[in-house]
């Protein structure tokens, strides 16, 4: 890593980006709330249009801002030092938090495609965003999947749960064999990153699509560009800036675990939570 | 870096990646140019709509297959012994031919909305390409900019080339200072995989938006998912595949120059060409 002292200067915290990124998220949020609050007439539960309009706001919530906060967790520094339990507990909160807003946004959009005879799953939109959510959830499987080891075989040095966990989960819990943590964790944090590019990209392709259909039907085409166009537009542009801020974050070297590259962690003590 | 035997036994060697990512990159462009030439009536360059069906193909070609080539050059094993400015020459070079079909991609929609009276620039698809593109061009000017200092101040060992080239680039030549290399690369190397990530948005994107305007005319809607669809679709998740391979082979520790983070790629002399 580089020290010379101009780009030392340059180099910026963490918390405060955080910061940063958390008004960005929120004002994600603020937009695709408003865009079919203001222009598309609210929200109902009713396999409605007004239903259809859950879908942008929970994937939106979900599957960006609240997919990013729990992609970022690790990147805290307080994470880095003590128990890690807390901190596995908090990045699969926010984890199964987004993917059950993601599964709330798909029931959204089926039921109100199933409400007015409307084919589902024909767009490259619909087909990357159901692919999306798909590798979402074999994320989440795999890291909640059961041991392949029975717990008695497992290394467990310091047992504070019951033992009738033991086996639940490879991941969140310290008694799986150290080689598949270090062969899984890679795999994890590249679908990690994946998975958000292509839910930026399904938003992008789902908003631009939401428009041309919106705006053929209503009173102003989107080639003119309206006030709605160009909010949706933007609110487009915003999701991208944080999935790629977030993606910058995971990416950069100076905000990871110090030891996290080492040969260190591949062992089991470093492994093990609670180290 | 994990050196567990499981661990070293799935690991990929990186040039069977290249040849089968090779592989992947050439079904890109000729699904991309299939689908021009089979069901949008093939190219031309008179402002049709056959000169529209140039877009994707030199937007595909250039933007996601030649600029992932060009962001691997420096993942070959090769280019980390010996002289730098053959690789720097090739990377470069593929940038550039990346960005001149972006710029012709742009001419041939351009010339089609004016030649029909559409307006240019209302839709995400066109703000989000449009701003890739220009992040682009951004990058290419960054890197060929002129050097701050005049040549007589750069330390330059053995300048094999005429002295009027000096000052032409920061980072082509090696007497840019180390303090602006040492500042600059990693912006570089940030901007890279962003911009891939944005062409490969921006193609999702525009591939949707495109069967929506092609098939609501047609004789076939979107929405019976026809054979054109179909293929389309499939063009779309190929771009996203070839996308996230780039992606995950940039970011991948193992195929990295093994000494790219460490403090000596700081210093001058491993910063200059030819050390």
């Amino acid at each position: 890593r580089c020290h010379h002292p101009v780009v030392e200067m340059l180099d910026l915290p963490f918390l405060p980006f955080c910061v940063l990124l958390g008004g960005l998220g929120f004002v994600c949020v603020a937009f695709v709330s408003a865009w079919c609050q203001h222009w598309r007439g609210g929200f109902a539960l009713d396999g409605s249009a007004q239903m259809f309009n859950w879908h942008p706001v929970l994937m939106v919530t979900g599957m960006v801002v609240l997919y990013g906060a729990a992609a970022l967790v690790y990147r805290l520094p307080p994470t880095w030092r003590g128990p890690k339990l807390p901190w596995k507990v908090l990045h699969g909160s926010l984890a199964l938090a987004a993917f059950t807003l993601a599964v709330l946004g798909l029931v959204a959009v089926f039921r109100f495609h199933n409400n007015h005879g409307t084919p589902n799953m024909y767009s490259l939109h619909s087909w990357l965003g159901l692919a999306t959510v798909l590798l979402f959830s074999c994320q989440v499987g795999a890291a909640l999947a059961p041991c392949p080891l029975p717990p008695a075989q497992h290394c467990a040095p310091h047992l504070p749960f019951p033992q009738w966990l033991a086996g639940f989960s490879t991941f969140l819990l310290p008694w799986a064999p150290a080689w598949l943590r270090a062969l899984y964790k890679p795999v994890h944090i590249f679908f990690g990153s994946t998975i958000l590019m292509l839910s930026v990209a399904s938003c992008v392709s789902g908003i631009n699509e939401k428009l041309f259909f919106s705006l053929k039907n209503g009173t102003t085409d989107y080639k003119r560009l309206p006030s709605e166009a160009v909010f949706a537009n933007m609110l487009g542009l915003l999701i991208i800036l944080f999935g790629v801020l977030v993606l910058g974050a995971l990416a950069r070297p100076s905000w990871k675990r110090p030891d996290a590259d080492s040969p260190d962690s591949c062992q089991v003590p470093a492994l093990l939570w609670g180290r």
